[in-house]
C-alpha cells in the first residue's frame, strides 16, 4: 500500500505581500491554474488514492486545505499544535500511515514546489517506491543541479552504485550537506556526484519509525505517548504537551545524515522550490527586455524586472532589476538582489503594522 | 485698479498618475492644505478683490475651478476654446480687464507654482505693480537662482539700473533666454545678472494690448474680432474660429523678447514651479535616509526615494533614487533621473490604455 504525506505547515514569508501568514505560498497559484498544494495532490493521486494522502499542517490552514482539496477526507488533515520542523511532522504522519499497515510506503513531499515535467517525476517516484519496498531503505529524490545554487542543500552520492529500477538509476547516499557557498557549489556541480536536496522522501512506515527509534529517542518517546492517546478526547492536549517538549529538528539532520541505508534517485523534471520572488523568473516567459510581467502593466525603458499585479495599472519607467508586487492592500517594491530579505520588511511590520503580515 | 489673471489651462502631465487630464496639477494639494490654484487665489486676494480676478482655462476645468474657488464670480472664469500658449491666453484676459479700465493693472500668474514666503512675494509684487503703473512698462518677476537649473528659462538684466521701489530693486531686462545646458546655467548663476523666468507678468492692460498690436499683429486682429462679439450669442463660435487660426506662441517669445520697456523685479521667496516629481524633494522634509515619504509606508534599506501613497501599505526594500506614486487605480514606479520623461508613459497609455490619462 502506498500512502502520501504532504507537508503544508510552511509560512512562505518570502512571497509577501502575495503570501500572508493566513495564506502562505502553498495555497497560491504561483505557477499554473491550480494552487501549489492542489498540484501536489494531483501528482500524488497518479500513484495512490486520495484516501491514502495525509496533509500535515497547523490549525490555521485546515480550512484552506479543506476548501482547496474538497475530496480529501477530513480525518486526513493532520493538525500539529506547533511547527517543530520536518522530523516531528513526518513522525506524526507515520503514526497515521502505520494504522494502514506497517509495510505501507510513505511518499513524503513538500506542498510548495513546482514540477514541470510530471511524467518524468512519476517515473522517478515509482523507482523510489520500488527501492523503498525492497527492505528498510530510506530513499530520497535528488535533483540534477542545473547551476551552482547556494540556496539549496546538496546530497552527495556514491557513483559506484549501478542499480537501475524502472529505467532510473539508484545511488547510495554518502552525505547530506548544508547550503554551500558559491565556490563550493561550483565544485559540487562540476564533480557530478552531488544532487539538490528536494525534501522528498520515500520509505516504509516501519523503516522511518525504526530510524526514529534509533536516532531520535526523544521524538520516538513522544510518538509512543501520542499513539496511546489516539482516538481519545485527550489527544489534543497530549499532542500539545509532547510537541512542546520537542526540539525543532529536520528529518535530514535527525535521521538521514545518520542512517546508513539511504538511497537517492536522481531526477530531472523541471523542479523548482519557488523560494523567493526571483524564482518567478525561472518559471515564466520573459519579454524582450528580460521582464517577467503579470497584470495590467505599461513598462517603458524597464529591464529585468519582475512585475506582478492585477487589474490596477502599474506603469514603470527607467528601472532595472526591481521586483514589484501589487496586491489589494499592500505593495512591495524591492531590488532583485534583496529578494531573500523580504523577512526584514516583515520584521518591521511585526513591530508596527502587524495587520499586513 | 488692480486685476489678476490666473493661467489655469495646463495639463501638468509630469505629475501623472496623481494628476490626470481631468484633474491636472493646479487642482491638486501638492504642497500644503489648499490646492495650487486655491493658494494662487489666496495670494492675489491680498492685493486685489476676488471680483477683479480672472481665471483663464478650458471648458474641462471650469467646474473644478467653480468648486475650488466658490467665491469667484462665474463670469470671471474665461474659457479658451483650445490652448494656444500664453500670448493668446493673456490677450483674451486683457479684453476682459480692459472693460474694467484701460489703466487697470494686470497681474498675470501661473496657477501651479509654490511660493513659501508669501510676505516677501507680496512685497515684490507690490513693487512690480508700482513700476507697471509708471508708464507703459512691461514688468516681470525674476527668481534669484539657488542652483544652475536647466529646467527653467532665464532673464538677463542690466546691473546698472539702481531703481528701488518699496525696498525692492527694479532692473532693466536685457534678454529672455531659453532653458540652458548645464555649463551655460552655471555661467548664468555665477555671473549674478541672470534670474529664473517665473512666468509672472505685471503691466497696464493698455500696455500689453499696445505691445500685442506692435509685435503680434495676427493676435491683435483676432482680439479685435473677439471684442466685437462680446456679449453676443456668437461669441463662442467667433472665439473658436479666431483661436483656430492662431499660432501657439508664448508671451515671452511673442512680446517680452522684442519689447524695449521690459523690467524685472528680483524675488527670493521660496518659489518652485513644481515641475516634476523630483520637485517634491525640495518642498518636503526628508527622513534620515534622504527619502520623502507620504502615506502608509514601511521602508527598509531605502535611500533618496520619493514615495507618495495613501492608506494602502507601500513596503520598499533595497531601493535607491526611485519615485513611487500610488493612486486608487494607477501606480507609477520611475527612476528619479527619468522623472521628466513621464510623458513617455503617457504616450504609451494614449495608444493602449487612454482611460488612465
Amino acid at each position: 500500500m502506498i500512502t502520501g504525506v504532504i507537508m503544508a505547515g510552511g509560512k512562505g514569508e518570502r512571497f509577501w505581500p502575495k503570501s500572508r501568514i493566513k495564506m502562505p505560498k502553498q495555497f497560491l497559484k504561483l505557477y499554473g491554474d491550480r494552487t501549489m498544494i492542489q498540484q501536489t495532490v494531483d501528482r500524488l493521486k497518479k500513484v495512490m488514492p486520495i484516501k491514502n494522502i495525509f496533509v500535515v499542517t497547523n490549525i490555521d490552514y485546515a480550512e484552506i486545505i479543506s476548501d482547496q482539496i474538497p475530496d480529501l477526507p477530513t480525518g486526513n488533515i493532520l493538525i500539529e499544535p506547533m511547527g517543530k520542523n520536518t522530523a516531528a511532522c513526518i513522525g506524526l504522519a507515520a503514526l497515521h500511515t502505520q494504522r494502514l499497515g506497517e509495510d505501507s510506503i510513505m511518499v513524503v513531499v513538500p506542498s510548495d514546489h513546482v514540477i514541470k515535467d510530471e511524467e518524468t517525476y512519476i517515473s522517478v517516484l515509482k523507482s523510489a517506491i520500488e527501492k523503498a519496498k525492497a527492505g528498510d531503505n530510506l530513499v530520497t529524490i535528488g535533483i540534477k543541479p542545473s547551476h551552482p545554487e547556494t540556496g539549496y542543500g546538496y546530497i552527495k552520492f556514491r557513483k559506484l552504485t549501478k542499480e537501475i529500477i524502472n529505467k532510473n538509476p539508484v545511488h547510495k547516499v554518502e552525505q547530506f550537506v548544508e547550503k554551500p557557498d558559491y565556490d563550493t557549489a561550483v565544485r559540487y556541480v562540476e564533480s557530478g556526484n552531488y544532487l539538490w536536496n528536494s525534501g522528498m522522501f520515500i520509505w516504509k512506515t516501519s523503516a522511518i519509525l525504526n530510524a526514529i527509534y534509533r536516532y531520535m529517542p526523544e521524538l520516538n518517546k513522544a510518538l509512543n505517548t501520542i499513539r496511546e492517546y489516539f482516538d481519545t478526547d485527550k489527544i489534543e492536549q497530549v499532542l500539545y504537551e509532547e510537541y512542546s517538549k520537542l526540539e525543532s529538528i529536520s528529518i535530514d539532520y535527525g535521521v538521514m545524515e545518520k542512517a546508513q541505508n539511504v538511497y537517492v534517485v536522481p531526477g530531472d523534471f523541471g523542479w523548482d522550490d519557488v523560494g523567493s520572488w526571483t524564482s518567478i523568473e525561472r518559471l515564466y516567459e520573459k519579454d524582450e527586455n528580460g521582464n517577467v510581467i503579470r497584470g495590467n502593466v505599461v513598462s517603458v525603458d524597464t529591464k529585468k524586472c519582475i512585475i506582478t499585479g492585477s487589474e490596477k495599472l502599474i506603469a514603470t519607467l527607467g528601472i532595472e532589476d526591481v521586483i514589484i508586487v501589487d496586491t489589494e492592500d499592500a505593495l512591495l517594491i524591492c531590488s532583485k538582489d534583496k529578494a531573500q530579505d523580504v523577512k526584514e520588511v516583515l520584521k518591521e511590520l511585526k513591530k508596527r503594522k502587524a495587520e499586513y503580515l
